[in-house]
């Protein structure tokens, strides 16, 4: 099934692991998996699927360093090999799809295609019952890439449009305060009753998730590994999840 | 693997397909619908499925029949069957997974479960390249369920604050101009050059995508089967696809 080494044309598949575990992968993912030459990716995600292609080489690069880790996967394409690149969740919501296809300029040779997977968003969303139901928005709170204006100017017009909001990156060792400084501009617009939910560790060891209201949250101390939703004016707890409803009739009306 | 007619406790698993084929399901998703008594779920939906499982019952329910669809399922789940609710895409999107939830309280004997999938709005971004890297917001088109007033309200917050957007339900039959009357709204905050994509029957028979102006988008016609994305001010075209770039310095320092 490899792609081989003598081709002239190599193949650099940008995969989606989605939430943790192999099995949270598309049947399409697991396949690109088997079939390639060589799986790319940082550490902790090449570590997901180690055990899962042991005949398979491997080239694990660490965290931070993603334009090198790209770079490694095209070079690697440009010899005519099959290449997988793989990503946490969707490659394509704050993973490696875009920098990838900004580096593939430089290498004609190769050909890149995108293997979306579960976005984290969706997973997450998934063990905390129905948050996502209504318009959303993704918001990143990492302000290395972005200016942290931007990033509040984000949340502001999120909060007062009604949409839900999922936000990535919430926390890290340099800036632990992010979503207290988040929660602080939601609240600005947002009930302190408005229910949220965050979900930690999805699909890998150690998974859980809880509900709790906007003023809670603002005073939670999340990490990295962790996925947070803030609700609309609709969402309601439900037991230990949450539910945004669409709005359909009970009654069957609908 | 069934669950058996004969437990205490039923369970539905509201389970995502991802896009069209078979393949873009989860391996979790897979062996939920290898493990389950039997199948529900929109006509289109249970087609997709039904020459992969063909030991399992199915019962498909027409269009639109969205609380009696939820309805049969938690019928056959309270009779103590393992039941499979299947949704294109994300249940948690747009999907069923929020109205079983609300009517699940009624069936206490249910155990109800999300098993999520590739949302439309990652598999169309696929294709399309990687239009989805920064921060996004989803929006349906469809007046349905909500006001008009508040979809215009979200289209005016997401242009303003420099989200990408995606678009679910861009159009039907009754209402064929709501693309329209959405690129009005958001050319009155965007350039008419920004870059904005086209996906139609994504992972299905006759999938096509493509790349043009919001000012392009705009005289577009489009069908319920279509994804729209609307880029941010940074969005590029790149040949046949889109970019958002979410920021890294190319040359190894980020």
């Amino acid at each position: 099934m490899a792609h081989g080494s003598g081709l002239d044309r190599g193949l650099l598949s940008v995969v989606g692991l989605g939430p943790g575990a192999a099995e949270g992968m598309t049947l399409v993912a697991r396949a690109t998996l088997e079939a390639c030459d060589v799986i790319v990716g940082y550490t902790v995600y090449v570590d997901l699927v180690r055990d899962e292609f042991p005949g398979t080489e491997m080239l694990a690069t660490p965290m931070r360093k993603e334009v090198e880790r790209c770079r490694i996967a095209l070079d690697r394409a440009a010899c005519g090999q099959h290449v997988a690149l793989v990503c946490s969740g969707d490659p394509g919501v704050y993973g490696m799809a875009g920098l990838v296809m900004e580096l593939a300029g430089e290498y004609p040779s190769v050909e890149v295609e995108v293997i979306a997977g579960v976005p984290a968003s969706s997973a997450a969303a998934a063990l905390l019952g129905a948050p996502l139901m209504h318009d959303y928005c993704s918001i990143s709170l990492s302000d290395l890439l972005t200016p942290w204006s931007a990033i509040e100017r984000r949340l502001e017009a999120a909060a007062a449009a009604g949409f839900v909001i999922c936000l990535y990156n919430p926390s890290s060792k340099k800036r632990p305060d992010h979503l207290q400084r988040a929660c602080d501009i939601l609240l600005q617009h947002l009930d302190p009753q408005t229910v949220c939910g965050i979900a930690r560790n999805v699909g890998r060891e150690g998974q859980q998730c809880s509900v709790l209201t906007l003023a809670e949250l603002r005073d939670t101390q999340v990490d990295m590994f962790t996925t947070v939703f803030v609700g609309n004016s609709t969402t309601r707890r439900m037991g230990a999840q949450m539910l945004t409803p669409r709005g359909y009739r009970l009654d069957g009306g609908c």
